[in-house]
C-alpha cells in the first residue's frame, strides 16, 4: 500500500509537534506539508520550532521548510489529508476550501463542530458518525471534514462510554483541573499559575458540555441522536505540564454498581475500531488503577503512549446516587493529536480516504 | 476585663504557628502555655519551630520555653482555654482530661466530633450550636469540648449557609483543590507534589460529607438536627502552598437564580455573632468576586487575613437544576486556626470561659 | 512643602505596578500621570492592569484614566519627574525629549547608562554620583536623566558595598537564580519554567558585570572612575515567583576575614543617604542571617518591605582566597520600582527637582 | 559467561529504585537480592516500594520478597557483588564485612571515601584508580569496595575532566543548582521548596570540593596523588524533579580557549573504559549543546538515558582569566544509580569479580 501523503497546518504549537512526532514514523502515513504562521515560512523547522518533545528536534525534520497556509500552497503539495490545528477564525474558510478540492480535513478547531453533517469523532466511542462524512457531497464536497473534540471532552467521554453502555447516563458533573499544556506554547504566563490555580478557561465548559452529548450521540439513519445526558462542567487549569485530570461524578439510569462499573471499564476494548487493527489505538483504550491515590498526572500521563484514559477511585457516589471517579488523560496526545492520528487511521482503513 | 489565658498545645505545626500568631496581640487571650512534642520539650521556642509565617519567629517567642502535652503540666499552668492541633489519638484522653477539670478545649482533632453533645462550630453558621456545651455536664465535665472543623468543611458551609438560606439546598456536589500547607509541615514530599496532582487525601471525603450536615443542621431543643442535604465530596492536592479551591455544584430547593445567591452571598454578614463583636470576624465572612476567573489561591488567600471566603463564578448548573460556584478559603487560617480563634472569642464573649 | 506631582510612564507591568502602590501614599510624591501602551490608553487603569500586588486594584486607581506615552500628554500634564518603565527602544527619543523640557527621568531602561553624565543609582551605595547631572546642561537639558541599574546589579552592588569598604574587591564571581516576575507579566511562558531552569537570560550578564563596576566606582572631579574589579556573572531562570538570589564569590584585597565582613554587612547604614531620612530607605539596607540555610526567597524576600537586601552563608572560599556568600534582593521592590523611589527622594531632599 | 549475581542493599529509596531499573534487563547482571529497611522485609517489593519509574512497578519485581540488610542474610543469598545506597551510618560495618567475606560492595555512602587504598570511580575519568582495589588484600578482604561519588561531584568531574586534559585547571568554582530528588523520597517537604530556593545542602559543599581532587588525581604507583586544583562549590535545592545544574567557573593553566574547549569535550570518549563496550557507558559522556539557552533540566535530563553529562553556554570568564559553562547530569543516574552499574560493568570487564 502507497501511504498516504498528509500535511500539518500549524505544525509549530504544541499539538502540531505532538502531530509530526506521531507521524515521522507512521507506517501509513507521509510527512509532505507543514505549515506555520506567516512569519515562519520559507524558513527551516528546526530553526524555528521550539521543540518540547525530547531534547533534540529529529532530524529528519530540521531541514524542512515550513510552507504557508493557504490554499495554493497546500493544494501545489500533493497531500490527500490534513491536519488541521488552525485557530477557528483561520481554519474556517480554509478547512472548507480543502475539503470541496477533495481533501480530507482532521481538525481540532472549533469552527462547525456542532454542523449536522460534520463528525466529531472519539473513535473508540462513536467511530460509526464517520458515515456523516457522506452528507459532506450535498456541500459539493470531494474531501471532507472531520474534528476531533476537545481535550478534555475526550478524556471524558472515554472514561463515561463504558459506564454508560453498563448502567445508563442520567447526569454527570465534572470538575476539571487541566494542565498548562492545554493552552499552547504561550498560553499561561508562569506568573499567573506559579503556586496557582485559575478557575476559568475560556469556552471551556461549554465545549465539554456540548461536545459530549455529540459524541456519546447514536446514530440513527444518519443522523446523530444528542444522548439524553445533562452534563455539568467546572474547568480550572492547574501548574501541571501534562495531563488533564477530571473529576467524574454520575448518575447512573440503573442501579449503582461500583464493580459493574470498573468491569466495564476494564473490560472496555473499543469495539467500534478494535477489528480495524489501527496502529495508534491503544491496546487498552480505558485503563483501571485500584490504588488508592491514583491516576496521578505525572506518573500516569504515558501510560499506552499517553493513549489510554487512567481512570480510578471508583466509589459510591451519595448526592447523586451514582457513582464518582477519577480520570486522566494525556491532553496533548489522547486529547488531541493521537485521537487526530486515529481517526486518519480510521478513515484510511475504511478506504474514505481516496487520494485526488 | 482580665485577659483569659490561654495555651496551644502543638504549637510547632503549621496550624499551631498561625494559632500563635493570631494570639501573640489578641486583646482578649494571653499566651501562657506553648506545647508540643516530645522531644521539643524544655526547649525555646524560636529554636525548635520551623517557623514559616514569616521571615522571623516573633521576638516575642524566641525565649518561650516548650511545654509538655501532659495533664499535669498543663493543669500546673494557668490555662482556663486551651486549642489543640493534637493529632486524633492523642487528643482523645488529654481533651476529656482537660474538660473534666474545668478547661474549655477548641480542638481540631477528629476524636468525638459527631458526639451529640459536642458542637462542631463555624461561628458565623451555627454558633447556637455552643449551646450543646450546656449538656456536656451530664459528662461530669466542669469545662468543655468545642470541635473546629476540617478545613475543607469550614470553606463549604460558608459558601453554602447564605444560599441554604435563600434557595435551600438539597444535594451539594464539591471537588476540591487543596493545598499543601493542609498536610502540615512534612506532610507532602515535595517529589510527590511537583508538575502532579494526588487525587486522594485520606479520610478528608468522609469528614467534609459528614461534618457539613452537622453544620449546617438545626438545633432544636438542644439536640443537632441534621440538615438534610446530600453531600458528595472530591478531594485532591494540589502544588499550592496555601489556600483551598472548591469547585461546588448545588442542587437547591427553590428554583435556582443566579443573582439571587449572589446577592445573598454578598449580604451575609454572619448574624450569628455579629451582634458580639468578635475581634477576629471579618466584616465580610464571604465575599463575593465578579471577574471571570476569580478567586485564586495566590491572589486571594489573605482577603481580610485570611477570614473571609472568596466566592466566584456563580453560574447555572443544568445537571443539577441548581447552581455552580467557585470558592477559595486559607484552610490555615479561615480554615483551621482562625475559626478556632473565632470560637474561643465566642465563647468568650458569652461567658462561657469562667476561668477555674 | 508641596508634594512633588509624578507620572509613571508604563505603569500596568509588573515594575510598573509596583511603583504605583510605593507612590499612591507617598508623603512626598503624588501620582499625576499613569502611561500604557497605546491600546490601553484613554481607559480605566482598573480595567485594563492585571493587578497581582494583592487582590484588588487600590480603588484609588480603579477609575484613573491612562495617558499616552508621547511627550505632549506628558508636558501637558504637570508632572514635574516620571518614572519611566518603557523598553529601551521606545525610551531613548522619549526620556531625553522630557529631560530637555525640565522633568527629572528617573528610568530603568538600559539605553544612556553608560554614558558618562549619566548617573546609575543605588542610592546607599553611590548617592554622591547624583552629582553627574549637573554635567547634563552640557546636552541642553533643564531636566535630568538619572539611571536605576538592572535588578541583579542592585543586589549584588548592596551585597559588595560594604565588605569593599571594608576589605577591598579583587574579583567577584557572581551565580544567579532569578525569579520570573524578573521578566514581566508575560515573558516566561509556565510551561518553560516548570520542573525547570532556563541558563540564559538575554544580555544580563553583560549588564551585572558593566553596571557594577560604574556604580562601585568612585567620583573624582565628575568622573566616575569604575572600580577597579573584575566581575563575571553566571544568570539563571528558576520557578520562583519572586526575589532574586545570588550566590557570590569574592577576592578580597586584604585578608579576607569572614567575621569583619559579617560585621561591615551588619553594621551598613548607607551611610550615602542616612542623614537625609528618605522615606523609602530601610532602616537597615542589608541584613545578615547566621541560620544555615537561609536566606530563602519565598520567606524573606518581602523584608524590610523588600527594600533590604538579606545575605547569609557567609564563609571562607578557599578557590578566590576570599569569602563566599549568598544574597536574596526583591527584585521588583529593591531591584527596581524602590530604587527609583529611592532615588527620586534623593533629588527631592537634594533640591534637584526644581518644578517647572 | 554466566551473569554475575548481584544484590541491592537499599532498594526502596529513589537511587534503589533507578539501580534496580537499571539491573533488571542487564545483560551482565542477575538481581539476586534486595534489601529494604526493617518495617519492610518480609514483604513484597511491589507492595513496599513508592515506585516513581514509570507508571507501574516492572512486573518482575512485584512479587519480590524483601531481605533483611544483615550479613547473614547477604552472605545466604549467592550474591557477588553488591550495589548499596545505605546510609554511612549503616554502611560502615557492613560493607567492610562482606568485602572481607569477598563480595564485591559498591557503594555511595560517604564512609571511607578518602581512605588512599578505596577507588572513588567515575570510570570515564578514572577508571585506572580500580587499581587500588589490590591494596585492600592489605585489610584482609578477598572481595573489595569501591565508591561512587556524589551526584554533584560525577556531573562536575565529568565536564571538567576534558578541560583539564586540553588547558589545565587551576581554580573551579561551582553554584549548583539541585533538584529535589537528590534528597530521597521525603528528603524536601513541598512546603519548603515551591516558589523557593534552599541555598544549603548539608554537607554537599564539602564532598564535591574533596572528592573533585580525588577523582581528577593521577594514580602513581597505586597512589592517588590529588589533582593541584583548588575548588570552591555553593550548592543550593530548586524546585525541579530530577537533574542537577551547573554554573561552572573555571581558571585554566594555558590560555583559556571556549574553541578548543569545546572541542575537548565534543570530542571526549571516555578513553579510559572505551575500548571495554561497557553496556551502560554513552556513546558520548559528554554533549556540548550550542544553543544560547541549554541545557535545561526538564529537556535534556534524559539524553543518552540520563548517562552523559550535557554542556553549554561555553564562554571566556574575565574574573579568572578562564571559562565558564554550565553544565545538567541526571543525579540519579549518571549521578548515583547509572555510575554505579557503569563501575560494576568495569570491575567485571576485567575479572576482577570473582564470585565466591
Amino acid at each position: 500500500m502507497d501511504k498516504v501523503k498528509v500535511g500539518v497546518l500549524g505544525a509549530t504549537g504544541l499539538v502540531g509537534q505532538k502531530l509530526v512526532q506521531l507521524l515521522l514514523k507512521h507506517p501509513w502515513f507521509e510527512l509532505e506539508l507543514l505549515t506555520a504562521s506567516r512569519e515562519f515560512v520559507g524558513r527551516k523547522y528546526g530553526e524555528v520550532v521550539k521543540w518540547l518533545q525530547g531534547p533534540f528536534t529529529p532530524p529528519e525534520l530540521n531541514e524542512l521548510i515550513i510552507g504557508s497556509t493557504d490554499l495554493s500552497t497546500i493544494m501545489d503539495s500533493k497531500v490527500e489529508l490534513v491536519f488541521s490545528t488552525l485557530p477557528s477564525k483561520d481554519a474556517l474558510s480554509v478547512e472548507a476550501e480543502l475539503a470541496k478540492r477533495g481533501i480530507v480535513v482532521i481538525s481540532s478547531s472549533d469552527s462547525m463542530k456542532f454542523e449536522e453533517d460534520i463528525p466529531l469523532l472519539n473513535p473508540e466511542v462513536n467511530a460509526d458518525h464517520v458515515e456523516l462524512t457522506k452528507l459532506q457531497s450535498r456541500r459539493g464536497w470531494r474531501g471532507a471534514i472531520l474534528k476531533t473534540p476537545n481535550c478534555t471532552t475526550v478524556i471524558l467521554t472515554l472514561a463515561l462510554k463504558p459506564i454508560m453502555d453498563e448502567l445508563g447516563l442520567r447526569k454527570v458533573i465534572v470538575s476539571t483541573m487541566q494542565s498548562i499544556s492545554g493552552a499552547g506554547l504561550t498560553g499561561v504566563p508562569s506568573i499567573d499559575i506559579i503556586d496557582n490555580i485559575i478557575p476559568y478557561i475560556d469556552g471551556e465548559e461549554e465545549r465539554v458540555e456540548r461536545e459530549s452529548v455529540k459524541i456519546l450521540g447514536s446514530l440513527e439513519s444518519q443522523v446523530v441522536k444528542p444522548a439524553s445526558i445533562t452534563i455539568s462542567a467546572s474547568c480550572h487549569r492547574v501548574p501541571v505540564i501534562e495531563g488533564h485530570l477530571e473529576a467524574i461524578f454520575i448518575e447512573t439510569i440503573e442501579e449503582p454498581d461500583v464493580e459493574l462499573a470498573s468491569k466495564a471499564l476494564e473490560e472496555f476494548k473499543g469495539n467500534k475500531i478494535r477489528a480495524l487493527n489501527l496502529p495508534t489505538a491503544p491496546e487498552k483504550p480505558v485503563i483501571v488503577r485500584r490504588e488508592l491515590d491514583r491516576p496521578q498526572p505525572r506518573l500516569d500521563r504515558y501510560i499506552s503512549n499517553g493513549m489510554s484514559v487512567v481512570v480510578g477511585r471508583l466509589r459510591m457516589d451519595k448526592a447523586l446516587r451514582g457513582i464518582k471517579l477519577i480520570a486522566l488523560g494525556n491532553n496533548l496526545i489522547r486529547g488531541a493529536a493521537g485521537t487526530s492520528v486515529l481517526t486518519a487511521e480510521l478513515l484510511t482503513a475504511k478506504g474514505l480516504v481516496y487520494g485526488r
